[in-house]
Formats: structure tokens, sequence, C-alpha cells
């Protein structure tokens, strides 16, 4: 209605106007693009944040910037995405970066590097302490510009048919787990294995794994892990602030209209902020409703946290020392935490115990 | 060049085209903003984001919606930007809600309770937890819509001429604390006072205050405080995630064009990930440089930081009593603070806890 109003005004150009040539600049071109994700509708959390962020690129450009969302598998297998970007097969894909440390292992530092950063860091490093500019070439060799769009937040450590209450325990332990964390588990004498989402809880439930883990309490519940493996830990040190990404083919995005790059950018920020406040909002009760359940709260015990971070130095220095870009990177993002640890301790941490302190039932 | 490729490539409507008449709509209406800020210019990360905000919308809209940024003082004073954005004034504000608790107390839950939510959680209680819907009925009343579009993270709890061991330190201490907090202060006998940024040093250097807050590290630096007042105390329990706000003049926000409103909000997402993402940048140096420069840190003793949560506690029921919203909104923020509060301390701040025992020196 209020175009119709607007054009009565005289508001805007016209499409005589638009003949005499300067007008020309406000019309935008109509661009129809295929985003490829890796995450299922199931995860209505991670899904919907692919769904919002193509949205409102819609909204943003009157609907001339179209970008049709597809869950895995639909034209693209999950893991299949960056490939799937960077050849052009899909515009733009919508992924986790650790997903292809096997292509490179700098990727892991896009998504979340174990005992890294938590989300609210990873923005920050990302784009104000020169993060992105350590990332863009690794990007660029597979074809892709990476925009920052999504973040869980914490996760949790998953869940565990037995208590870890030693190091030993961890021996020829069956534990679902992914990528570079996975390593780190191996170094203490557990078994990491890659499973897809629907087929942890059937292995879990015939012992053919011991242990799994997902996301969080929210993502967690629905698939029922519960039921089978009782013992719920935390933290999930290896994906403390793990971030999403939309992978934009380079071709594409360079011939992208500088208007249409800020709208996707601004999206991705906008889906930044909602996703880990969705999960926020949800996981609380979540956690409640399994912990009602049956699910046992455990953390993981001191002595066991400290080989674990003691065997991701260990695989920090193997990788480093044949890839100098990872170690390069590895000692900028090091050096950050370090700072953002000790101002976090000051300034938000502190708020937190107190906040425990003064709010206990005296 | 990329408009010419693309027309190449037959992927966008052409000029030609266009006079099919349906591309009219494409054409977008000029208009031009001013927003009025509080913020004044020294402060780079808070009137930066103002300015980020503004151009990212003249980015997103191809130039055709301009906000035109203004410091305060040049039309607005910096205390009164409610007023002239709810008069129409000017047509947006960029402010901080509990600036204006005189004229209604529920404000503050726009930018800040004390012993509140952090900078993620304020995120996920506006957008995903209900927020604001309790806090539209706010605005309206001002004559403005609010879109939240900054955090500084918590701030510090300021400086102190002399340590603060007992709550009887604080009788009779002359500190500088604007709005709601400073009534949490006179309640244990503390004078809390106004006072401009420019006014706080030569105040503290000759005495006429005990101590005062500001920001945090980087802000505050640039004052020089601790040349004057070497206690520097944490946390800012006040202010564990202070949130800033666009507020749009309601007629004016009605009549602007779907488009433009969501690039207003986009625009504002962004400038929340990034402000506050900056402030985690640029905060750890300058701590250390404070430090370097002899100021002290100090946290709260826990039975001071009690007695302040209790006089919060009693000021909260004090404001209830005779004012049902505020008592309303109170009601849904502690309880959703109460879910927060049990799910970061599993997720979040043991993973905090953790990193800060494996990476102690040995």
């Amino acid at each position: 209605m209020h175009r119709r109003s607007l054009v009565a005004s005289g508001a805007v150009a016209t499409v005589a106007g638009a003949l005499a040539a300067p007008h020309v600049a406000n019309a935008q071109p109509r661009v129809t693009w295929r985003c490829a994700g890796s995450f299922p509708k199931s995860l209505d959390t991670l899904y919907g944040n692919q769904e919002f962020i193509c949205r409102r690129v819609a909204e943003l450009t009157d609907g001339n910037f179209q970008i049709r969302s597809f869950a895995p598998g639909e034209i693209v297998p999950a893991l299949q995405v960056l490939d799937a970007a960077g050849s052009g097969t899909v515009e733009v894909g919508y992924t986790a970066p650790y997903y292809y440390v096997g292509k490179d292992p700098s990727m892991t530092f896009g998504t979340a590097l174990p005992f890294g950063l938590n989300s609210r860091q990873m923005w920050s490093w990302l784009y104000h302490a020169g993060g992105r500019e350590l990332l863009a070439p690794v990007w660029r060799e597979q074809g892709v510009h990476g925009i920052t769009a999504g973040n869980t937040g914490a996760q949790m450590g998953g869940w565990f048919r037995r208590e870890i209450r030693t190091v030993q325990d961890l021996h020829g332990l069956k534990f679902r787990i992914g990528g570079i964390a996975g390593q780190i588990f191996q170094k203490l004498g557990a078994v990491a294995q890659q499973l897809g989402g629907a087929d942890i809880y059937p292995a879990l439930e015939r012992g053919v794994i011991d242990g799994a883990e997902w996301v969080g309490p929210y993502d967690d519940e629905k698939l029922g892990f519960q039921r089978v493996a009782r013992y719920y830990y935390y933290p999930g040190w290896w994906e403390p602030g793990p971030t999403t990404e939309f992978m934009v083919n380079l071709r594409h995005w360079e011939s992208l209209p500088p208007t249409y790059q800020k709208a996707l950018e601004a999206a991705c920020a906008e889906g930044y902020c909602h996703l880990v406040a969705r999960y926020d909002a949800l996981n609380p009760a979540a956690l409640r409703r399994l912990v009602a359940a049956g699910a046992e709260l455990r953390p993981f015990p001191r002595e066991v946290m400290a080989a674990f971070y003691r065997a991701a130095q260990e695989l920090w220095a193997e990788i480093g020392a044949r890839n100098p870009r990872f170690k390069q990177i590895l000692e900028h993002f090091e050096r950050f935490r370090a700072d953002q640890q000790a101002w976090f301790r000051v300034a938000e941490d502190s708020f937190a115990i107190a906040m425990a302190q003064v709010t206990q039932p005296r």
C-alpha cells in the first residue's frame, strides 16, 4: 500500500525517470540463489537460522535477492556443502567450517578450537582482532567467501553410558565425536567415531558406542539419549562457542552488488545474535526436563580435563609442525584467548560468581 | 561493473524489462532522518556504533535511507534524546533507556537491571523470551519504537579513592553514579551523584566526590581516573550487560517502508554484535595499561556485594508496590534470570572455570 502512495507522491523514480539513466541505480537486479545447508530440519534452531537469514536477505532487498534454503540431502549431502559452494553447484552453503578439517586443519578456527573461545569472544576475534583476515585465504583456497552466521553457545560434553572418573575410563571408550576433537580423544585411548544424527541413538542402545556428543539440552532431548546413556557431562570443551558460516562461492560473491553483499552480512550478524539467544531461551527448560527424565549431570573431573588439555596441546604442536599457517593462526588465536580470559575473569565471570553467591538460598 | 556483467548474463531484470511496469516496485523512496545520540564522540566505541548503524542502513538501501548522526548537544542534549525522538524533534535517537527511569522505572529493563543479565542473556530475554513485548507499551507511551542496538558487556565497578572493605565504608561516600543504581548506593548510606563525563575527573581530584563509575577500562582510561582514585573495583553489578537502543519516533516508524524497517533492525543487530566485540578486543590491553599506571584491582567484598543485593531487592519491592507494570516485568525478568543462571553455570561458566584451571602455570 505504501508503494502506491509513494509513487503517487513522486518520491520514487518513475519508470519514465529510469529511462533518463541516473535513477537506474535505484533499481535492484533480481538475483536467485540456492543455499545448501548442513543441518537437518529437525534441528529447528540451526536449520531455522538458515531460513531466517535467507528470508531476511529477501526482506532487506525488497524481495529482489532470493536465496532458497535446502536441507542436507535435498541437493547436496550434509558434509559436502563446502565443496558444492566452492565449485558453484550452489551459490552458497550454510555449514560449520570444522567439518572440513580433513581438507585443511585451519578450518577449525572458523567454528571452534577445542579449549578455545566462547560465542562473544569468537565474534570479537573474527571481526575485531584480525581473525577473518587470517581465515580469508583458507576460505579462498576452497573457492568461497565466508560470512560468520551463527553460534550455538558452549555445548555439552555429551552422553556416556558409564561415569568418567579417571583418564583410564577413556581407554577403549567408543565415543561419537567428529573432527579434530576426535583426535584428542584418541590420544587418550578412546576410539572416536563419526556417526550421523539419526544413527547415534541405535548405536548407543545396542552398545556399539559407549557415548556420544551432539549439541546441548534442547537438541539432545529430541534424540532421547537420556534413555540409553544417562550420564550427561559438561562442559563441551571442544565447542565452547561453535560458529556457523555462510560460505559463498567466490565468483558469485564478487559479482554480487555491494548492497546485496551488505544485506547478506547484516542478515548473518542478525542470525548470530538470534541463534545463540534462541538456544539460551530454550536450553534451561530442556535441561530441567532431561534431568527429570533421569539424566545425571556430571562435570568432567579436573584431572580428566587437564589430560584433554595436554592432549590438545600435543595435537596442535603436531599439526603446527607440518602446517605453518595453522601454527600462525593458532598463535594469534591463543594470544587473543589469553587476553580474553584475563578480561572476562575480571568483568564477566566475577559477576556470574557473585550472582551465584548472593542469590543462593540462605 | 558487476551490474553490467549481471545484465549481460541475463541474471537481472534489464532496464527494458523494467518498462513492463511490475518493476516499479524496485525503486526505493528517498528518506532522510536525523539521529540524536546520548554518547559523546570521545566514546568512539558507543558513538562509533551510532555511526556504524546509520552508515549500514544507507548501505543496505542503496543510499536511499540516510540517517545523519549527531553527537550530544549538536541538536539535542545527551539526556533529552528520548524526548526529542518521542516528540518528533528528531526522527530517531540513540541512547540508553535507563537514563529515563525518572519518567518510568521500567525503562531500566531496556538497558540493565542491577544484578540482572549479561549481554548474551539480554538479547535472549528481549527477543526470545518476551522482553520486547513487555517493554513495547513502555516505549509507546513515550512516543517511540525501540530497537536494541548495542551492548558494552559487563562494566567495571568504578574508581574509589579509598578501599571498600565493609558496608560501613560506604557510609557518607560520595559516589558518581546515575539512575536506579544510585538509589541502591543511597540505601547503604552513600551519597549518589550525577555528573557528566567531563566533570568527573576534576571532582575526584578536588575530593568533591570519593569515587566514580564510568564504563570499563578502554573508556575509563581516556579520563585518567587512575591518577586520582587508584582502587578499581569489579564487577559492575549494576550494569552486567547494558544495552543501548535506537528509539524511533512512532509516527516515523510506522510510515517507514517495511524494507527500511528491516534495514534498521538488521543494522542494529549487527551493531549489537560489533559493539560488545569491539569492547572485548580493546579492554584487555587497556586494563593492563591501567594496572601498569598504578590502578589497583579490587573485587567488591562478598559481604558488601550481599548488602548491595539486599538493598536492590528492597528497592524493587518499593517500586513494585507503587508500579504494577514494573512488578510484572521484574517477575518475568527474574524468572528468566534464574533459568539463565542455572544454564550458564553448567555450560558457559563451567568452561571458563575449567579453562582457568587447565591453563594456569604449573
